[in-house]
């Protein structure tokens, strides 16, 4: 059996049991979104500037995937989030059935959108079907203007992108425009959100577009 | 066949191929490093610098590793430095196989010092052998103080740090300090650089250590 076999009888299974997961986020009405991203682009602090900016009447839940550590489950928790921790140990994505396990311990909780926080990698977790609503990939501007042409899946596979620190552009020889038009270059669909979380610029715009998901 | 089996054969055939690439690595007289890092953290960015920057008697060449496109090596060109793109066409890390058709098209050309810039990538890339002397990771204080404990297998894997753009520390809220302790508590030995690859805050230190290498 070769290895091409295998990691197809490996995603298709994968898309099975997203799909399952997708039945039972709509059972429950919620919004689900799997974030991408490099390690450090900023994807816990964007739900915790979530949970704490966007004035929703709607609650939230948190899925956090890591390599290692609970550093970002403990960050969320300080907020009264719930919150359930999956460490892969190694592995470099989410998949469906971790979060599928995952998702169990928050069966019993009352909330309407559910932030999946992937690994942090620009690479795997794009190709993994988690039975989200939306991927968002998050950039930070400190990455450079190319990332979006080096690391295409992602882009092309997301709904919106969110380019974060945006407080640093001026301290960086690198032009937003450039990383706009990148992006739309790879996926002409993209929504688009600037964003720093330090100062706050973007967030309400992000907010109003999450708000407007869950109408 | 289970998935375990074909990882177990898949690695090893790799160390196998990874002791070859050794094998002709040593007879040229290489000194070999392996660049990891995320993406945008400044592998790239440090090539160039250190072949404008360090007075090296010895000549470098270039494996470029990208997903998509062979930017980084058009960057590499322009310097008049021998560089080999690999585009692994979506795989999240290179191989032992993908270095050795890259290096026999380095087979007919002197040099010294050859590095290896990986795919993007602060997952999968540590646990691959390339026949490298070292592996050298790259972390940018953008990223994060936490980023060793949560993708230690890189820090874990790695003789060297470079923790790069420190130019940036004034206007973000991170600490060099904790940096250099979650690293050094993944691997008490990592040799710790830290470096300003836009003003050459810490170059002079990198040449050195890389010229005490090739003694």
């Amino acid at each position: 059996m070769s290895i091409i076999k295998i990691e197809r009888k490996v995603l298709e299974k994968n898309d099975a049991i997203a799909s399952d997961n997708r039945r039972q986020f709509q059972e429950k009405n919620l919004l689900v979104l799997n974030l991408l991203s490099s390690p450090g682009s900023g994807k816990t602090t964007l739900i915790e500037k979530t949970i704490t900016n966007c004035k929703f009447t709607k609650k939230i839940a948190v899925i956090e995937g890591d390599v290692q550590t609970e550093l970002d489950a403990e960050r969320i928790e300080k907020l009264n989030i719930p919150v359930v921790q999956i460490v892969t140990n190694g592995a470099c994505h989410l998949d469906a059935q971790l979060v599928r396990d995952a998702f169990k311990r928050l069966v019993d909780i009352s909330f309407n959108l559910l932030f999946i926080e992937n690994v942090g990698n620009l690479v795997c977790p794009a190709g993994y079907n988690l039975g989200e609503d939306h991927k968002v990939t998050i950039i930070s501007v400190t990455e450079g203007d190319d990332k979006p042409l080096k690391y295409p899946a992602a882009f092309r596979n997301s709904t919106a992108v969110v380019i974060n620190k945006i407080d640093l552009l001026p301290h960086l020889n690198i032009s937003l425009d450039v990383i706009r038009t990148n992006a739309l270059k790879i996926n002409p669909k993209l929504e688009i959100f600037e964003i720093s979380c330090i100062t706050g610029e973007g967030i309400e715009k992000w907010c109003n577009w999450l708000n407007s998901l869950m109408r």
